[in-house]
């Protein structure tokens, strides 16, 4: 018997989360039998998408329920097991739950290797983080040598990693982030060429003077007007790669749809979506690459770490909710 | 020196054109030189796009300049040649505009069989409307056997077309227009499998009805509501083909966006927009095929005539442009 702290979902929140959407609730676990693995969670990836689990509707994922674990993929590490693929010791990475210990099947829980990159990376760049920035610009966006890409949220936990993958890919790249100390950070430390701060720019105008042949591809993590300023700037037979919207108040009203679409047919382009795990057989590709990057120091992983384990997990979720993360969101636990 | 009646831009519209926007004008034309034809004009080809270049407005062609004839393309009858390519007696499509006569250079001018089709279609099925519906299906919507497909403004120039290709390529095809006897025409006529009335029946619910495992090809002629009901209807891997947008009011104005577009993340899908010039080196393979299908009786081609030359083209745009016309419309000179 395991005694282990939770978060579970206690009523859906409408807009940003709040104390009594959570409850922390201490839980005994039986012993694992054969197959099994019993993992005490190191480090939570906190993730905006997470917002979207919470509510009661149709997506690509079902919703977390009311009463049930949260949803999260965790980096752990192995205490017991009765499953030939894992020993005790081993350092994995799985949907465990905000949760101190775990039982767990197998599935779905791979292996991390330490000596390649922190555990912390490895819900970053070598997570899932990475895989959307390398899928979404690579499958989705098609980006080639010599393209501009612009990217927005750029210095959130997607956007900071798409950027330097496209820097490394041979592309000029724009972030739009807000205010001026993440914009100093993309330029100055991030490698990106150019930043715009839509706090206090005109992203449009600003877009058309930066690129003024016009984007080839555009990594979008927000939606709304900036998918318009996007649209407003297209150079023909542009991308445009839906990866998500950052829409903390209530994921299910509908956003306002973009005004300026008409701008795929004059400027024959595409605008499509894409969902991450649907890459999941070709992730060792990624980390291969996005490792050989980071090694030659064209790829600076940053990690935003909240101490405090299942009691701060509400906090830390409403820091990227805000956006006022600075990179990677991860709980130590 | 021949005489010719022309429509000019007296001036542009705001909303849909009236008497005050366009003259009637009689010109003198020269006599030809070296490298030009002289042509008679047979049928002008009257297209809602028309709307779009009236507006002083950044597009994918230029706009028609106040005093410029109107820009349109036409089936005429060579009646000098002083060109190489070209003999007294041709039948050829051109840009040639709402005149009577004109004089070329022979540039984007081409033969037509009239053994093939007689002259109307060469407007519409074998035409741009048939290139557009050609293209937009194969090339954008990657159409593939089996599929569903759904196409809005089904009983005009390019939906009635596009429906009876994807059908002829072994697709299930539904159709969207206004009005029971559209409706009625696209089944009983037009082989589509299905139609919605978009002016008495609930679009969103009719297509999960009809199509309960969502759509693979979405072919836009409208934006606006209709599209959003599509988003909402997309089968995993679907396809939005922008092929344009119904606002007769004024093209410059932005609609509202479709605010359903994150529905192309849930579902993985693509919406991109074309110009069917793109495809211009094409149009021969796109010819041959619609001639085959027309022969084979899977394609009917159904045009709309207008009689009465230069004095009836505002009225004959405005019946497309209310949607109050009934195939392809033509004007004949």
């Amino acid at each position: 018997m395991t005694k282990t702290q939770q978060v579970r979902l206690a009523r859906r929140p409408s807009g940003l989360p709040a104390t009594d959407t959570w409850s922390v609730v201490s839980e005994e676990l039986p012993a694992i039998t054969a197959g099994e693995i019993l993992v005490k969670v190191d480090l939570v990836s906190v993730d905006p998408a997470m917002r979207g689990w919470l509510n009661d509707v149709r997506s690509y994922r079902p919703p977390v329920g009311v009463g049930d674990v949260m949803r999260s993929l965790d980096i752990a590490t192995v205490v017991e097991s009765a499953h030939p693929g894992f020993s005790v010791g081993d350092n994995v990475s799985g949907v465990f739950g905000v949760t101190e210990y775990a039982i767990s099947d197998g599935r779905g829980v791979s292996t991390v290797d330490l000596r390649v990159a922190p555990a912390a990376a490895w819900l970053g760049v070598l997570g899932i983080p990475g895989m959307t920035a390398y899928f979404g610009l690579l499958e989705v966006g098609k980006l080639r040598v010599g393209e501009t890409v612009v990217i927005s949220a750029a210095a959130g936990a997607v956007g900071s990693v798409a950027g330097q993958i496209a820097k490394a890919m041979g592309a000029t790249v724009i972030g739009i982030a807000s205010g001026a100390e993440k914009c100093r950070r993309l330029t100055e430390e991030l490698s990106f060429d150019a930043a715009i701060d839509d706090h206090s720019e005109d992203v449009v105008r600003r877009l058309r003077e930066l690129a003024p042949q016009g984007l080839d591809v555009y990594f979008d993590n927000v939606g709304g007007e900036i998918l318009d300023a996007a649209l407003a700037n297209l150079r023909r037979g542009a991308r445009i790669v839906i990866c998500g919207v950052l829409d903390p108040d209530n994921e299910s009203e509908l956003v306002p749809g973009p005004s300026r679409y008409m701008a795929l047919l004059f400027f024959r382009a595409t605008m499509a979506g894409f969902v991450v795990s649907d890459y999941a057989d070709r992730y060792g590709e990624a980390v291969a690459k996005i490792a050989q990057w980071r090694d030659e120091g064209k790829l600076e992983a940053r990690e935003h770490v909240v101490e405090g384990g299942v009691a701060r997990f509400g906090e830390a979720l409403n820091i990227v909710l805000t956006g006022a993360n600075n990179g990677k969101l991860v709980l130590a636990m």
